[in-house]
C-alpha cells in the first residue's frame, strides 16, 4: 500500500485517485477550490457505481480516497505526489513551487499533461530530477495506458520507480526514450483530429461522418491491431506507397482551423453550451459517458 | 437477391464476395490471373469458417460465390459490376474500358479505391457516370463501413442506388459529398500513421509502443466515442487549445519517411518478408489475422 497525494480534484484527479484506490492505495486529494474539494465524493461514488468492478467493494474503495485542505496536509503523508491541475504552465509552475517545501527532497512526482513539455514544467523546481511525466487516460480508473516520459532532469531512478509502481497497479505502462509534447498518445489523436477539421473544413462530410467512419472501421480495427502490425502486415511496400500518395494531400494546419473557429466565435463550443460540431439536447452527456465507459468494459472484457 | 460481378478475386475481392454472398446475393468472380480465380474456393472456406456465422449456413454462402473466367461471361449475368482489382490506375482504366462492351450502358459499376481520385479512374470510361467509389474495408465481410463517393461525372441516382443496396445488404454506409483521395478513413488512417512514423523517425519510441498506445488508450475510446463527439465533450475551447499548442510540432511529412525508406532499402518489407517494424515468426501473420477477426467480432457483439 502506496499513500499517494494528488493535486487537483477535478476529472483527471478524482479519476486517478479511484484508479489508486481500486488497487488498494490510499490517495489524499487536495484542490485549490473549495467547492471541487466538497464535490470529490459525490464524484467518486459516481464513478465507482458506473464502474461497479465486483472485486472492488465500493465502500472500501470509497474510503481510501480523502479530501485534504492544504499542500502542508498533503504533503506529509504523501509517498509520491501526483500534480493533477490544469493544463497551464504558469499554474502547474505556481503549484509545484508551493508543494516542495513540504515534502523531502526524493519524494518522486508526477506530473500529468497532455501537451506540456516536462523539462519545462521542471523549471520551477528546486529538486527537478523527481519529476516525471506520468500521463493517464479518461476515464483513469478504466483505461488501461498511462506514459511515463522523463524530461531533461529527470532521474533515471525515478522513471524505473514510477513505470514498475504504475505496472504493480496493472496498468499498461510504456516508456518515452525522451520527453515531446503531446507525448506518444495526443500526437496520434491529434494528427487524425487535424486531418477530421480539414475534411470539414474542405466540406467533404459531416461531423457525424467522421465519428461513423472511426467507430465503424478503423476503431474496431486498432483494438486489435495496431497501425505498426498493420503496416507490416499489409506489407511496407504497400504502405509507402500508399502514404507517399496520400501524405502530400493531407492536412497541415497548424493554428488556423476554419470550422472550429468559426463555431467558437459562434459560442458553439460543444457539450458545455448544447452545441457545437453536434447537437447537445439534454442528457447526451450522460449517454455518451456511459455509453464510452460500457464501450470500454466490453472490449477489454475479452 | 441481385446479381453481382466482382473483377478481382484477390484480398478485397474474395471478401466482399463473402459479404454479399453472406446477406443473399450472388457473387460471380473474375480474375486475370488463372491461378488466383483456382484458389478462390479455398479463400472463401477460410473465410467462411474463420467469421463462422451461424445464421449463414457455409455451404449455401459458399454456392453463391461463383468463378468466372472472362468479362464478357462477368458482363452477361451481372446486375451491378463491383471493381476490386489493385489500386494503379493504368490496370483499372483497362479493366474499366475492356468491362464496357459486355454490359449494358445504364448498369452500375462501382470502384474500390483507397487513394485514386474517381474522376480519374472515370475518364477511361464510355459511361462515367455509372462509376461509384465504394470503398470497402478489410475484412469486408466483418468491418461494417462501407465509404460511397461520386466523381465529378456520376449521376446521383447511381450514388443513391449504390447506398439503398448497401444499407439493405447491413452495411453502416457513409456519403462524401465530393471525391477526394482517400476518401475519410484512410486520409484519417494515414494522418495517423504518418505521426507514428515520425515518431520513430525521431527516437521517442519503438514501433511496438505505438501499437500498445493506440490498443490500449485510442482504439478503445473510438469504437465507442467518434474524435468530433469527444472534441464536443471535452469542449472546442479545450480542443482548440490542444491542437493550437500540438498542430505546430506534428510531422507533415510528405514523400520522405527515413524509418519506412531505410527499412525497404534493407529488404525489410514486413510480414511477407518475415521482418519489418516488426519481427515476424513464423505463424505471426495467422495470429494476427485471427485475433483482428476475433477483435473485431467481440466488439460488435455488443
Amino acid at each position: 500500500m502506496t499513500r499517494f497525494g494528488i493535486i487537483g480534484g477535478g476529472l483527471m484527479g478524482h479519476g486517478i485517485a479511484v484508479a489508486l484506490a481500486q488497487a488498494g492505495h490510499h490517495a489524499g486529494v487536495f484542490d485549490h477550490d473549495p467547492a471541487v474539494l466538497a464535490g470529490l465524493g459525490a464524484r467518486v461514488e459516481q464513478a465507482l457505481t458506473r464502474c461497479a468492478v465486483p472485486a472492488h467493494p465500493v465502500g472500501a474503495v470509497r474510503d481510501r480516497i480523502v479530501p485534504v485542505d492544504s499542500l502542508a496536509g498533503l504533503g506529509k503523508h504523501a509517498e509520491v505526489v501526483i500534480e493533477a491541475v490544469s493544463e497551464r504552465l504558469a499554474i502547474k509552475h505556481d503549484v509545484l513551487a508551493a508543494l516542495e517545501p513540504h515534502i523531502a527532497p526524493d519524494t518522486p512526482v508526477w506530473t500529468n499533461t497532455s501537451v506540456l513539455s516536462i523539462s519545462r514544467i521542471a523549471k520551477a523546481m528546486s529538486y527537478p530530477q523527481r519529476l516525471v511525466g506520468v500521463h493517464w487516460w479518461n476515464p483513469p480508473y478504466l483505461i488501461p495506458l498511462v506514459e511515463i516520459a522523463p524530461g531533461a532532469n529527470t532521474g533515471s531512478a525515478h522513471v524505473a520507480h514510477a513505470h514498475d509502481l504504475l505496472a504493480a497497479l496493472g496498468k499498461t505502462t510504456v516508456r518515452l526514450h525522451r520527453d515531446i509534447p503531446g507525448f506518444i498518445g495526443n500526437r496520434l489523436q491529434f494528427a487524425l483530429v487535424r486531418e477530421a477539421l480539414y475534411l470539414l473544413d474542405e466540406g467533404v462530410c459531416e461531423p457525424e461522418t467522421i465519428d461513423t467512419v472511426v467507430r465503424s472501421s478503423l476503431g474496431l480495427r486498432w483494438t486489435a491491431v495496431g497501425p505498426m502490425e498493420n503496416a507490416d502486415y499489409i506489407g511496407l511496400d504497400l504502405t509507402k506507397a500508399i502514404i507517399g500518395s496520400l501524405a502530400p494531400a493531407l492536412s497541415t494546419q497548424t493554428y488556423d482551423f476554419p470550422t472550429l473557429d468559426r463555431l467558437l466565435a459562434q459560442q458553439r463550443t460543444g457539450r458545455p453550451a448544447g452545441a457545437g460540431l453536434l447537437a447537445w439536447p439534454a442528457g447526451r452527456d450522460r449517454e455518451v459517458a456511459e455509453r464510452l465507459e460500457a464501450g470500454i468494459r466490453h472490449n477489454l472484457s475479452r
